[in-house]
């Protein structure tokens, strides 16, 4: 059916498409899609210059008609022989290709939906108090983020300093954080603006959200612990967040819809998706420590959706920009195997992993590497990839 | 000194000279200077580029020698008479522009930094805890705000809807709030950037601030008080944040310069600013409902500065972007006609103010203004002006 030759069980088949934004060396970045082993450079291969900013924002900005009509057009030219000719000279080998920050990000809001982290945190944080605080099952709760540290995979993650406080110190000192982590999470970008006083409804959803990429937030927990009351996060998460590169379209995910779990209270009605199409979604994320599978976070056990996440963000009225990303919250299912950070892996540091070399962590020591990957069902019967997000932690300076 | 008019107590004088976006009837937005009564069209005047387009950032970006040499041209063309004739084709009636948002805001961070503000609030959404949380006197707490709905003064302020729940209340309900607040700030706009992995040192606070502006950061208190817990602010406060017009470069602030208050405890040494000239500012806020003036918030009192700020801000490694805006927080004093915020003014709602016109006031009613303007002393001997924020609250649609 396609001229390509892709290999066996890829994960940018036809069915995926996913965009980024690649150099080959000596050229400027541009948009490419990654298929099979490939990359087609759309900047050539359309020869539309939005493609050639070196973002994906312009292109994103024309909104859901535009994104259509060129998956449409991908699909046709990689399908049957009439474009072959055409096409096959602008396909670039991955194995050549840079590739870069892929969306300019605007705001970046982190929510906090996995109902397993948010109980696992809430009993390593608050010991005192029930796991879910009061509002969990009301709203997805959210918090903005830093967006100008938002980094392409592979941006070195360099152990951030601060000020800790354990319990027992009468003050804070300061240093190199001894309780780096990661959240291993799932993004969303936004193509289409909206106005200001205009909230968005669970059912426009897919109007304005382009495609999905992965997320690892990386933590300072110790930060993040002493910094966080009353106001939220701050240094513990401002460092860096580092996102994949391919930015996976909505359009390719509609085989990976399904129900998201029974929720325990009614909800207000807009969020209620109880008579929509819902959006969760089956994507199976995997953690690697040092190329060891150590963690497979399920995201359709996630309790809030995106499009709920969507809804609440707006509701108030708020405006979205090209290039907003939102964050699912980091992803973990009730199994100690499918916890998405290593503060819940070695449950607050007190039940170290072993891996496979013999050694053993707690938090992340420097050298590690942690890559995340997650598949989802495609349109094809097989699976599509989110491509991967990955960094080495280097000492601190 | 001078060849222009200036009116008497004008608090845009030769040294103010303060930095907009503004346009003219059928014309593009551009950049201009505010002097007296006039606005000087700076991409006319100078015929640089950087001056036309439509926001401060690029020139920003150019660094503190370029905002000093622009800044010692404008002086020269004011002063004396040979520029005369070639600057005075380019001055604009104020009263004839209109005024836009003078910066592409990146990254908003809000901090925390009045001691009398924390202590307030602490009282109120905590009564059962100690006012100010155990790490307040060690760190500038603060959070990342969104930056996408950052608007200028004038911009109505739509009463945002959200989710309200009153303790008595067995589940919230969602709606217009009833708690629409203001929180008189003074912002600070970063000019050039930094490196990720590369902190700002209290000594480099004025390579990279370019200048202050005013903050009004509109919070409905009904629905941050349900959400906050524990991630911080999110949709109580991302409906609107209005910033006045006018830029004043922070070497227009160099009089204004004072001691901040004595520190209770201790500060980390990048924090510790004893040895330093200090960055506390004299700047003398007025806050008006309606033309009344209801309280005069004393930035001198801000227990943290706004160079411990960025210090902090960037301790963990975090990157500045041009851009980036980070305001002080609520600014309050220790009197009760000194408080920022009416939730502050009214205790919460328990006793209302009386106005002029015989009405009480806990939180704003639709159709309510709230104007914050400011003055500090400027290098002359007199006070200059931050410019105003204003906004009119309209009813939920």
């Amino acid at each position: 059916m396609t001229w390509l030759d892709l290999p066996a069980g890829t994960g940018f088949g036809l069915d995926n498409l996913p965009y980024g934004v690649f150099s080959t060396t000596g050229t400027a970045p541009r948009t490419g899609v990654a298929i099979g082993d490939s990359v087609l450079d759309l900047a050539a291969a359309t020869g539309d210059d939005v493609h050639a900013t070196g973002s994906l924002n312009a292109f994103m900005a024309r909104g859901p008609q535009a994104w259509a009509d060129l998956r449409a057009q991908l699909t046709e030219w990689f399908t049957g022989g009439a474009h072959r000719s055409t096409v096959e000279p602008h396909l670039v080998p991955r194995s050549e290709v840079t590739l870069h920050l892929p969306v300019e990000v605007a705001d970046y809001v982190d929510f906090y939906s996995s109902r397993h982290h948010a109980e696992n945190l809430g009993r390593m944080f608050r010991p005192d108090s029930a796991p879910l605080t009061q509002n969990w099952k009301h709203l997805p709760i959210g918090y903005h983020g830093r967006a100008g540290t938002v980094q392409v995979s592979g941006t070195p993650v360099v152990r951030p300093s601060g000020q800790r406080k354990a319990p027992t110190d009468d003050a804070p000192t300061f240093g190199p954080s001894q309780r780096l982590d990661i959240e291993a999470e799932v993004g969303f970008v936004v193509g289409t603006p909206s106005e200001l006083g205009r909230p968005v409804p669970l059912a426009a959803f897919d109007e304005h959200v382009f495609g999905v990429c992965l997320v690892n937030d990386w933590s300072a927990r110790d930060l993040q612990s002493w910094e966080y009351v009353p106001l939220g996060p701050f240094l513990g998460k401002s460092f860096l967040t580092s996102i994949s590169p391919w930015v996976v379209p909505l359009a390719a995910l509609q085989a990976a819809r399904v129900a998201p779990p029974a929720r325990d209270v009614p909800l207000l009605p807009y969020l209620d998706d109880s008579d929509a199409e819902p959006w969760g979604l089956d994507i199976a994320i995997e953690v690697r420590l040092n190329g060891q599978l150590v963690s497979c976070p399920p995201f359709d056990l996630m309790y809030w959706t995106p499009a709920q996440q969507l809804a609440h963000m707006t509701a108030n009225g708020a405006s979205l920009r090209t290039g907003d990303l939102f964050a699912s919250g980091t992803v973990s299912g009730p199994a100690e195997d499918q916890r998405g950070s290593f503060i819940e892996l070695s449950w607050g540091g007190t039940e170290p992993l072993t891996l496979a070399d013999g050694s053993t962590r707690t938090f992340l020591t420097d050298g590690d590497t942690v890559t995340l990957t997650a598949t989802a069902p495609g349109a094809s019967g097989g699976r599509i990839a989110l491509g991967e997000v990955t960094g080495r932690v280097e000492p601190a300076p």
